[in-house]
């Protein structure tokens, strides 16, 4: 499996701290230094166009409210992004929602809860049950129609 | 400004709440009874693409994590949709990047909570500064160019 992550100036400092105190290896898309006028928009979609190219990639992104890089993120094919604020949250999305991205708001946990939901989330893994497959098959249907067509 | 409202049958209860408590009046999508083989996808993308049809609609949309709708919803054109699991992340996500869809995560806030994160999301407005303008401009252009031509 292989994890990327990325942040914006308010992400930016738990994106260290997260790549510090993580055992898993963490493929850095960004920011690589302090710019209080870079856009989450550049991260989420640089973040999110890796881990669509392969099913065993998963991405984690970070701004102030999470919000901005989950919206931003998830105008990508395939990829299923949410905020999650606890590390049961992160493993329930993941669980039954196939959560493949991340989001976090570091302006409103702290550093060690970041931790704490990340390692859940990437301890976790899908259980492809007939309904959570089902729910998804929805989406891809509606990704599929519109992203060609509209 | 119209707000509409969802819920799959673990928001369900929530949602009743929400519609009981609140000065606003809100249009219900549905679910508008409870069944647990419901799925959330319908309802998020019932409440968005209402959402979608007039800059000033905004919508909520309550599943156990927030998670399946918050990215389901995000697959609409137009919807910038997030989990918030404070008041001040929906007063945030609003003013900074213009939320319209605030998701919420049933099985980890209170009722009460519930409610004052949707009157703080529901009370606070963009603010039209140009680094927020410049960040959403990008995500449309992500959207025009691949929903179009994917």
């Amino acid at each position: 499996m292989k994890i990327f992550i990325g942040a914006d100036h308010r992400g930016f400092e738990l994106k260290e701290f997260l790549k510090k105190r993580l055992s898993f290896e963490l493929e850095d898309c960004g920011a690589h230094f302090y710019d209080p006028n870079d856009d989450y928009v550049d991260f989420a979609l640089r973040v999110g166009i890796e881990v669509v190219k392969d099913d065993n990639s998963v991405g984690i992104l970070i701004c102030g409210s999470g919000a901005g890089m989950c919206f931003a993120v998830n105008k990508i094919k395939g990829i299923r992004a949410s905020v999650c604020c606890h590390p049961e949250m992160a493993r329930k999305a993941r669980e039954d929602d196939d959560l493949n991205m991340l989001c976090l708001a570091s302006d409103f946990i702290d550093k060690e809860l970041a931790l704490e939901i990340v390692k859940s989330f990437l301890n976790s893994n899908f259980k492809k049950e007939e309904k959570y497959l089902r729910r998804l098959k929805k989406i891809s249907e509606y990704e599929n129609r519109n992203y060609s067509f509209n």
